[in-house]
């Protein structure tokens, strides 16, 4: 028997005396004991905060990005381990899948994101500057630093990796130490993965502890600096939310709760086409993926009234050829639900579904599971059919958290998209159309119910990723009955655990604050081009001033021959006087680009390797034949991208003989480091 | 006596027979009555949600900012009636320009960032795309649509105007419907001006709805679609928060209630500098504006230990020389306390205050306000020393919600950040530093419990907008004891009133639910050339094909001698082929962009009246002599700009003779309507 500990600052502990069993949802034995053990939650807090935390906020987003890395690799070499565990959760090697690769997959994508979409440094930079004077000595830049208290993580039972590393990874990223929590009912192959986690000292001390058992006073200690993040069903998740210190203390606290998340078969879509196929074949996988425990699976099907017999036969054609059994066995397409438990309350809620719905596919009374298996966690697919959708109140509130699913009828699209708001907020909802103007019409009208909305169809089908699949890059959480909350898409994520702070101060000052060089601040002369200087050695706001030289219209007239862009506003006086822009011929703007890059490039070979691209280009001010250009080149921003090679963001002004700005942008080159 | 009415589903309510009485700050005298009718707040609900609410959606972003600017402008003309009506609040002259001015400001903000800033259609575009597969036929987009429920607007009595407009512009720019409830004290500025909207007719029915007294069972009745946006102390806060029906339907609830905001006078700044001017004004200022009623006052004053007795030294002078009296004197600088129930609780907190300080400015017992007044709801400026802050607990938790601050000494900077999050979460801390170390140490140690940093020094001073002034354009709220919300931030205000979903699909149908052609969708050729086509004629996906052009060896030459861009890349083939980006001599990026536009470009004029910007490019793949150069350029998204003109961002891909893509950007042109 497995004994599961938790690990409390810097120490595994427990199980204690008063442990609970856990028992396999496959024979029915028990595998494990967890819990019994009273933690010093203080102690935990306080461990986390002045050990974790410090630690991972010495780190640079690049640096955590990197451990995160490290991280994903040491897992995904020891996952026949967490497989082996995990079939005693009654998932089946396509389970595992979804919960262990799939955790491990989002793991990496964080690295990744945080490699490519997080700056080179400690600080997040939101949004744009303000300019809050006239002048300029006064702006406003948002930033995100990470939050100094801690996350607590509470996990569902469905998914024992995938739920703990969605919301650890971000975490992480974020530069905040975590403590994790799962479900008692699948709590061993969390535990074991913690254990390699532990083991592998790949993480700072202090950036993970982890609860086997109770939380005890732990929610009664939190402070405004720490985090919540809880999945599970809604009557705890109220509960929850309700502690007296969570609201007194303003507690962040994000919940992914229940979810009678709804598939809508668009009205264009016939019996017997291959976008029907794509439809049936979504529904029928969401139904018995992880025998239908997913947060994100289909429970209401709603389709035309014409189509309901047609969408009832399919469904229950591919359901009759589940095989449903040993989650070990190959053929087995559906597993167990995770305990015996879980099977009474499935039932229960099937019951109360069945109140308004007939069933039309699945008897539990007369199902016996294929293998040598304990039936006491195994149920069959079950579909029903509620023929009043509008009349029914039910069937939008009961989430039977298991492979239970009810088609209803639709008039229209208007009346679709009513039934599926009917749910009062869900995780996501998916519609298979054809149809831009059907797409169009959904987000409209049920986007504000739904965190997500997902379109198939056969254009898509290929490289779709499913209904229920909760993508690292999309966020997941919706309104109302989902819980309110919101995880996951990308490094938004990340900023769940961070503060955002609204900087105020002179231009000076946003530099040194946010390491990136803020017009106004000043501007440094080492005596040398910038371009002679290495990646290492550039400091931001290093600056050269190259020009003048004159524009000339012989130069328009050329660089129109040679480009063959001749618009009338470069080559024809009186037709660009008239356009409302122009005061007359003016320069190209390419041309401008090109005089500039000719001004301040060095031709010999140095550190700057190639010009990789350019932003946010704004024509200004119009320049005419006679007027000369000058160019302002400075470092805004540098990004170690390799070993060898680093990313230099330039800030460019492009100004003319009055010293007016004529074009601006930020250049972008690859130096040698 | 002004009888204060609720304006409740379209009707002006009330007050009733258990109206309550409110009383002038200023003479004592009861000017008002409001409340004591029972509103039907189902009724309300239903109202906003189905007549209010689908007028708002089916404007656009742009509509509904024009719509702002009309509103304040139409208030901007009315404003001296309001000015008139706030003296009995107890505010100057100058504090109308901030409650007053500053919500009319407000609100122009919105109205101008509502055009500039988000999309001239009704879906907000959160973020970038994400490829979900390989070859892109099923993408990821975020957007953002308004709640389908109402917004509950709870505000502050400090500030009647302000508090209303600065969360009704953001909330009205989303496309959703309000119900606003002012606090009772001050609550006849506010019906004033809601009198004033509703009689302009300038925002559709149903978009505002006003409470004058009690909010009855409003919270009992929300849903997962409502916002309820709070203002006022921790103790209401937290009961609010907790309603039964708050948590279990997970309605969104922002709080911004106490916070006991500390400025740090930098370890860098010594007395009688021009940055010690600085800051004793800005502190002298924060103490006295609104009598020091503003949630963003400074609360602690943090000095180096050595410059406490200057700072206690140059504050009482400037104290002593602040006239406090009748608010209609301009010669007043501080007026009085909103009633004399504040100016009890102000007195008891600063006795609190008191037990861990020695007051060593103003004395409440021995003071007379200047004029004809009643002097129940006066105060004078009241100035504190605590010389022990890290024993002291009071002065840290105890918001004394008036003029009244804390002097406290540090011994380093460090040790100053400490001190400044002692106050476990507040709206804005500020420091007075000319050192971008201290300001980076600063962010970075503090950042996590402020929701805003405020830097000034004389080269900001100037133009510095002031410690406690939330602007428009950045974010207000604070974690913790500040109640963990956030309100303002520009566009970040109006996603508070929207839903954010992750809407996955095939790029057709992207490009159908966002208005933007997604790479991968259907190309639209009309047969004719789309910059002959004015801007309302251009569709989302119109598409020109141009080119093949060979890019010669000569061609290279020339444009290096042309512009002067020598770089050896293009010119050396031995050199160019040791750079590790290059297979040996290449084509300027610039050439390739000049050459793009020569393919596209047409001579004669049409409506593409000029080329304004270049976004996101990126070059690829080297272009090397010999290869082929060809262009295609498709209308990816459209905004209206001005009565003539609109701006048309072009999607931009050139590609060589293997059809490889080597340069991806996106063009902007202003075009004729």
């Amino acid at each position: 028997m497995l004994k599961l500990a938790s690990f409390a600052a810097g120490e595994w502990v427990g199980p204690g005396s008063g442990a609970r069993p856990i028992f396999s949802a496959v024979s029915g034995k028990v595998i494990a004991e967890a819990g019994g053990t009273p933690l010093d939650t203080g102690k935990m807090l306080d461990y986390a905060k002045t050990v974790g935390g410090p630690a991972l906020r010495a780190m640079g987003f690049h640096d955590r990005a990197g451990m995160l890395k490290t991280l994903a690799l040491y897992l995904n070499e020891r996952r026949e381990a967490l497989y082996e565990l995990s079939y005693d959760t009654g998932a089946t090697g396509r389970d595992h899948m979804v919960d262990i690769d799939g955790g491990i997959g989002t793991t990496f994508v964080f690295a990744s994101k945080g490699r490519k979409e997080l700056p080179d440094g400690d600080i997040y930079i939101d949004g744009g500057l303000e300019q809050l004077g006239k002048t300029g000595t006064f702006l406003g830049q948002h930033v995100a630093v990470p939050l100094q208290g801690v996350a607590v993580h509470i996990n569902a039972f469905n998914f024992p990796l995938w739920g703990m590393l969605e919301k650890l990874a971000p975490t992480l990223l974020a530069g905040v130490p975590a403590i994790v929590k799962p479900a008692t009912a699948s709590s061993y192959v969390t535990e074991a993965a913690v254990r390699m986690i532990v083991e592998s000292g790949i993480l700072p001390e202090g950036a993970i502890q982890f609860i086997a058992g109770s939380t005890g006073d732990l929610l009664d200690n939190l402070s405004g600096q720490d985090v919540v993040s809880f999945t599970g069903s809604a009557a705890t998740g109220t509960m929850l939310r309700a502690t007296p210190n969570i609201l007194a203390s303003a507690v962040r606290f994000t919940a992914e709760q229940d979810s009678l998340n709804a598939t809508i078969l668009g009205p264009d879509v016939v019996p017997g086409s291959p976008a029907f196929d794509v439809f049936i074949k979504e529904v029928h996988r969401e139904m018995t993926t992880k025998a239908g425990q997913k947060c994100t699976a289909i429970r209401r099907i709603i389709a035309p009234e014409a189509r309901v017999p047609a969408v009832i036969e399919a469904l229950s054609g591919l359901l009759a050829a589940t095989p449903v059994g040993d989650p070990r066995d190959k053929a087995t397409r559906m597993g167990a639900l995770v305990s015996a438990d879980q099977k009474a309350d499935v039932l229960a809620k099937a019951a109360i579904i069945g109140e308004e719905a007939e069933r039309v596919f699945g008897d539990p009374d007369h199902f016996v599971p294929a293998g040598d298996v304990a039936p006491d966690a195994f149920v069959p697919p079950m579909l029903f059919h509620c023929a009043d959708p509008d009349a029914a109140t039910k069937v939008h509130a009961t989430e039977a958290f298991g492979p239970v699913s009810t088609v209803m009828p639709y008039r229209d699209l208007d009346h679709a998209i009513a039934i599926a708001n009917r749910g009062e907020g869900s995780l996501v909802a998916s519609c298979v159309t054809e149809s831009g103007d059907v797409a169009r019409a959904v987000v409209r009208g049920s986007g504000a119910y739904h965190g997500r909305l997902y379109f198939n169809n056969p254009t898509s089908a290929k490289e779709a990723t499913g209904h229920g699949s909760t993508m690292a890059h999309m966020v997941h959480g919706g309104p109302g009955r989902a819980g309110g909350g919101e995880e996951l898409g990308g490094i938004r994520a990340v900023l769940h655990y961070m503060q955002r702070v609204a900087v105020q101060g002179s231009p000076d000052l946003l530099t040194a604050v946010t390491d990136t060089w803020v017009p106004g601040a000043a501007e440094i002369d080492t005596g040398v081009h910038p371009f002679t200087r290495s990646f290492g050695a550039l400091q931001i706001g290093e600056t050269i001033h190259a020009g003048p030289r004159e524009i000339t219209l012989e130069d328009i007239e050329h660089f129109a021959a040679f480009t063959g862009d001749t618009f009338y506003a470069h080559m024809d006086e009186e037709a660009a006087a008239a356009n409302p822009f122009f005061p007359g011929r003016v320069a190209h703007g390419y041309l401008l680009l090109s005089f500039a890059a000719g001004l301040f490039v060095r031709p010999d070979p140095g550190p700057v390797l190639a010009n990789t691209g350019l932003d946010a280009l704004r024509f200004v001010k119009p320049v005419v034949p006679g007027d000369t250009l000058s160019v302002r080149l400075t470092v805004k921003q540098k990004t170690r991208r390799t070993e060898g090679h680093g990313e230099v963001r330039w800030h460019v002004t492009l100004t003319n003989q009055d010293a007016e700005t004529v074009a601006e942008y930020e250049l972008l080159t690859m130096n040698a480091v």
